[in-house]
């Protein structure tokens, strides 16, 4: 859509109508809703401001690209959003070439912008100038101060937005989001101002002219400063619903040929009251009702893995003074936000900072305390340094909470929790383990608590597949678990959600499958395992993770190791692909590993 | 040893003979002389003010600690350094319970410190501080700023002493070393003065009075202000080889029970006058004379990995002007400085920064270019994301190469570059190859070029393992060689620095044995595998690698698919443990993988 001639009126009612159709699909398919209706002037106007021909427009995370969506002829498709094969909830440039770049994890568009103008100034291509839109939560992350580091030394071109909500996903943390409160509300330059008038209580009558001259001096060494001093212009605080002056803003900031921060204040959810000022709740939605801002599907009776892990987690931090906590921006994805809130001394949130979050906890281990750190399986791929070289190297007693195992769904390509067993599983150390079921988070949260050394557990996203078979027991030290001893030679072997599958498809052959939880990858249970070996000779992997470096290959070194040469392995992990949103269930179908598509593949291998 | 007691001139006594010391045991064993020359003051005052019976004493990347080794019962067994179950060259709380932790990547302190400030908050234990020691160079690293932003904000009592050398380990990088500088250098203060002599041109006479007020009201805001802003406490500059200003900033800190920083400049390699004011020449060295300062190993004919890298990708960007590249703080360590002195528009050290360096480079790759990122395999764990999330998902042609890829040495546990394979293989998009003598480097590097995608390759620390039965041919996707067609039915099959070692081991045994070169192990020769599946029952895995994941776990992983039930395998790759420092080649007879165990093991396996 060319905007570039629209008066501003006419961007106003674009605006409108922009909110109106995120609203409209929203509300249906699911989404990030406040992040979207914040941000609409800001991308409307680096729209209308920049050639979205030419720049690089650079969103970061990308949770709140819609509007730029909307723009660049996705209008109509809008309503596939997040739907398998429709519109993805992120920029992704194979949906369109509007699309820079792939983002779902933050705090990458600093870095790609100053990738982009090195680019720009080697070819000389004095026209185009990269254009990042970040978020204040998202400039907690170390990568986005890296890469200002570069960029305020060598001062490429580049213009980032400061979207500042001071709402990021959850509250604002640490000390760059109260700076930049401060900041905004002036309070940052009072504290200088008055250091200025006790040296004015000095001067001599008539003070007046001279008073305003040192405000001035002042006000240009203020809530720009930080920035300033990193080597970056500032441009700021602009009033990001006002498109006058964000344009303006925007305008001058193309001019300069310099790095420059526009730092834009934004209202998240705004012109959606339901979600106006509210901070989590309305960052990501299910389908609700626009009326009444109620969620429209009925809630599944099930509680969920996350509410699981706290409700035990909770538990376990009432007994036991000595378990504290981490959450990196994700309070009450991870279940986190109710031990936050309950033992506020014991519990953080660190911001988008994995590494740190990690780091940190591995002090709190040495010092004696048993760290639980909760995060998403594919952000913990940001802290896997950390985990090898200050968890596991120093074999301390930390416990890894990994929230998101396995597909996550609407989410898609960046936010699948696939590769952490693969990860993982390298490092001397840890030890990998997994509930299968509902009691069994509570029986994986207490054995974590005991046990001595680096541990990490995974569960999915949503519920447990379930099976009835056997109730769980608790975990014991690399001691799997067979939950049906069958009398054909085919062992359906699953790992953490994978059991329940297997438990599922076991149910639709003919067959007396033999099913055996694992429990354990890291150790495995050798002796279950050999006995395994002996009765079975066709094993069959369950388990959402990537096949390579998966379950099912270390199950072939245990069985190399072991000399055990006659027995087939075949895994169901997913294979060695990214794997694109949509409905879970969708996207295992169209992956040949849904229920359904496993059984038909059993039954056509049946001898 | 228990300083407290000393007065200056002792301590000033004790500061000479720890640097004779140093000396002496450096130019011997090698290490890292001129950090640890530059720090002896602060460590030295760092006892003298704390107690490290409770202190926390963390020291950020750790190879400038040797002074409080020396300190701490370890003046004897120094002359052990670096040698095999000798005095490890990084703080080592297996070592001595007066190293707080592991550290030997950059950056943790800060995030350590932060640890155990809650940890102390919680116990209530006033008479506690932890004191972090950290360079100008790990400060650049986001890891560092993620913790200062918890800091600033939490304002937990932490001293953090920043060891501004102006050096990390090549030249300072990045915005915040130019601001450190000018701030020492007074520059930063000098723009705020001028900014306020223009106001003070209006002053009315007699203005001295008023002009010194100014100055000194401005003089509390500047070079601390950058820390100031996050929440922090600034005391300094201080000169860091002063003791009793030292020792006097140090207690100010120490009384504040705020967070604070404690500036101090020190000149690095201080008191050698050889390695006084050089940069990157003396940060890692190889035994030495003290007289001369030259090297007394006779050097090697041979090229290092390294070197030939360094001039396959000279050769490569001075025909294509499209080649760029990255290095994050390891200019000589890569190669990459002779690259960036000869196209400075075109390759980049951009400073203790991993995941900025991919990051970046990936959108240098969408705009068009080839990037080469040359990071060792051990620090590339700091970008794992990175790689997964900019490169692969984006499937842009970026090269990784490898560095320092297998057993590093005398750095040990927290240098082994072992898990890369691991990893890596596990990553949608990626192609895995590897040299394995000089030739192959320049063959690499040249398919490297001109793969399609994301791809990585790696090669050892120092010179390739040579094997002279074939000389290298040129890289071919997914194609891999066999150097030997033998007789017997075993198969010694290869990968980058493993193919020497798999021709030495052939050597010393009577069978005739088929030697394979994987060449790839992302996407496998599937042809040749198979091919070689048909005459090789027996197959032995060469890779300077993890187990877990490596190359015998991906070849099992093929065989398992292909439905190949006959060929018994046994990989020579690094079991499940951490591995220690020492000379390689003592390390690997330690791990029984040394050229001469396996040849032993194999003659023993023989049926």
């Amino acid at each position: 859509m060319d905007i570039k001639c629209f008066d501003v009126e006419r961007l106003k009612i674009l605006c409108a109508d922009i909110r109106s159709r995120i609203i409209e699909v929203v509300s249906h398919n699911g989404g990030h809703l406040s992040s979207n209706m914040g941000a609409v002037e800001l991308i409307v106007a680096m729209h209308y401001v920049f050639d979205v021909q030419k720049d690089p427009f650079i969103f970061d995370v990308s949770h709140q690209s819609y509007a730029h969506k909307l723009l660049t002829d996705r209008w109509d498709q809008f309503d596939t959003l997040r739907k398998i094969d429709g519109i993805s909830g992120y920029t992704k440039p194979s949906e369109s070439t509007y699309d820079y770049f792939v983002a779902g994890h933050s705090s990458t568009s600093i870095s790609l912008a100053v990738g982009a103008a090195k680019a720009i100034a080697l070819r000389d291509e004095k026209d185009r100038v990269p254009v990042a839109l970040i978020g204040d939560g998202a400039i907690s992350a170390g990568m986005a101060y890296e890469a200002l580091n570069e960029l305020g030394d060598r001062k490429y071109p580049v213009v980032i937005i400061l979207n500042d909500n001071e709402m990021s996903i959850s509250k604002p943390i640490g000390a760059i989001s109260k700076y930049l409160s401060q900041a905004m509300a002036g309070q940052f330059y009072q504290k200088f101002k008055s250091r200025v008038e006790r040296v004015l209580d000095f001067l001599p009558e008539p003070a007046t002219y001279m008073a305003k001259r040192f405000e001035e001096g002042f006000k240009l060494i203020t809530p720009g400063m930080l920035f300033e001093e990193l080597g970056l212009e500032y441009i700021g605080p602009v009033d990001g619903h006002n498109l006058p002056a964000l344009i303006s803003a925007l305008k001058t900031a193309q001019k300069l040929k310099k790095p420059v921060i526009v730092h834009a204040q934004t209202i998240k959810g705004k012109g959606y009251m339901k979600a106006e000022g509210q901070f989590e709740k309305w960052h990501g939605v299910a389908p609700f009702d626009i009326e009444s801002g109620e969620p429209v599907l009925t809630k599944t009776l099930n509680k969920s893995a996350t509410t699981l892990f706290s409700e035990a987690l909770f538990e376990l931090a009432k007994e036991h003074k000595n378990v504290v906590g981490v959450t990196a921006a994700m309070p009450s994805g991870t279940g986190m936000d109710r031990l936050i809130k309950e033992f506020p001394d014991r519990f953080w949130d660190v911001a988008i900072a994995e590494q740190h979050a990690v780091t940190s906890m591995c002090a709190m281990a040495k010092e004696g305390f048993k760290p639980f750190v909760a995060i998403y399986s594919t952000f913990l791929q940001r802290a896997y340094d950390q985990i090898i070289h200050d968890a596991c190297l120093m074999n301390l007693d930390v416990a890894f909470a990994i929230d998101r195992a396995g597909i996550v769904g609407e989410d898609g390509e960046t936010h699948q929790g696939v590769f952490d067993i693969s990860y993982l599983n390298a490092i001397p150390n840890i030890t990998l383990f997994a509930p299968r079921d509902d009691i069994g988070m509570k029986y994986a949260v207490e054995f974590a608590y005991n046990h001595k050394g680096v541990c990490a557990f995974r569960y999915p996203r949503g519920n447990f597949i379930s099976c009835k078979r056997v109730k769980s027991k608790p975990f014991l030290l690399g001691q799997g678990e067979i939950l049906h001893k069958g009398k054909s030679d085919i062992a359906f072997i699953g790992y953490g959600n994978g059991v329940g599958k297997a438990c599922k498809c076991a149910k639709f052959s003919d067959e007396d499958i033999t099913i055996v939880d694992l429990k354990f990858i890291k150790p495995l249970d050798e002796k279950l395992l050999k006995k395994t070996a002996l009765a079975c000779k066709r094993w069959y992997i369950f388990s959402d993770s990537a096949k390579r470096g998966g379950v099912g290959e270390i199950l072939l070194g245990f069985l190399s190791e072991q000399k055990i040469y006659d027995v087939v392995l075949e895994s169901f992990e997913y294979e060695d692909n990214f794997i694109p949103h949509g409905n879970s269930v969708d996207i295992e179908d169209k992956l040949e590993v849904s229920i359904n598509k496993i059984v038909k593949k059993i039954m056509k291998l049946k001898p």
